[in-house]
């Protein structure tokens, strides 16, 4: 495939499915996500919310008319730093046909590139211990694995 | 001190001097901060920005008229884990004069508490590798360190 026919758009509803497919279709994610034909509310819900919140943008990567990739990036304004925004990417995936064709790094530079439009100082993630390959790749795209990333299920 | 006479509440503008010197008061606040009278205008227009997202809350803690502790708390709706919404916590930060007396606790046990009023799933946070002390604190406090948190500064 060639990357450059790659388009990164914010999501629409009609995209919901395919990016609910593409984020239980994953070790951890299959344990996570309950895809299912008609899709839960709660997933519709959730998208309406980021989709009408300025701070929040769903994007898809595309290739043709397939839906190839998504990442989630929220915008948020932080007292510390001198008062600075940071950009948390979260949710990242991209569609198995297409995994190692560099899609997922695509995604990432678009993301910090989207971040230092929006004037942000801190492009931020945390990504689970369970997958090593995914804390290589994005240190190979910068990122400094500085913090712990601790989470508590309520 | 009483910790039960401690009162957690929305910060205001009048709060924001007292919240940068606590934030700066601090080995590595100290480095990233610019504390100074009067206040540089990015902290007030941080400020701003957190106070009129219904999204963002920054929470100070207050015995008698002082103010001994701050944390921002973000809701994020999310996708993943079918359509969840969570709670990140940052910019933690106690007065000196108080450290040791529980008030940390205190306010991250408000936090969760917050977090689960408003719906969501998960806390989250990430810490400073540089503050293994933290990392102790959170974990008592029912955290677990599954995550790697990376940064990238642009």
């Amino acid at each position: 495939m060639d990357l450059n026919q790659v388009i990164f758009r914010e999501a629409k509803i009609q995209d919901l499915d395919r990016i609910v497919y593409m984020l239980s279709d994953d070790v951890l994610g299959s344990k996570r996500e309950d895809y299912k034909q008609p899709l839960p509310d709660s997933y519709i819900n959730a998208f309406k919310s980021i989709n009408s919140d300025p701070n929040n943008e769903l994007i898809v990567a595309c290739y043709g008319r397939e839906i190839i990739g998504v990442q989630q990036i929220t915008f948020t304004p932080f007292i510390t730093y001198q008062g600075g925004s940071r950009a948390t990417i979260e949710g990242v995936r991209t569609a198995p046909s297409v995994r190692g064709k560099g899609v997922g790094s695509e995604l990432i530079k678009w993301a910090i590139q989207r971040a230092k439009k929006r004037g942000c100082h801190i492009v931020q993630l945390t990504t689970d211990k369970n997958r090593p390959e995914a804390l290589h790749f994005y240190e190979k795209l910068g990122f400094m694995p500085s913090h712990e990333g601790l989470k508590l299920h309520l």
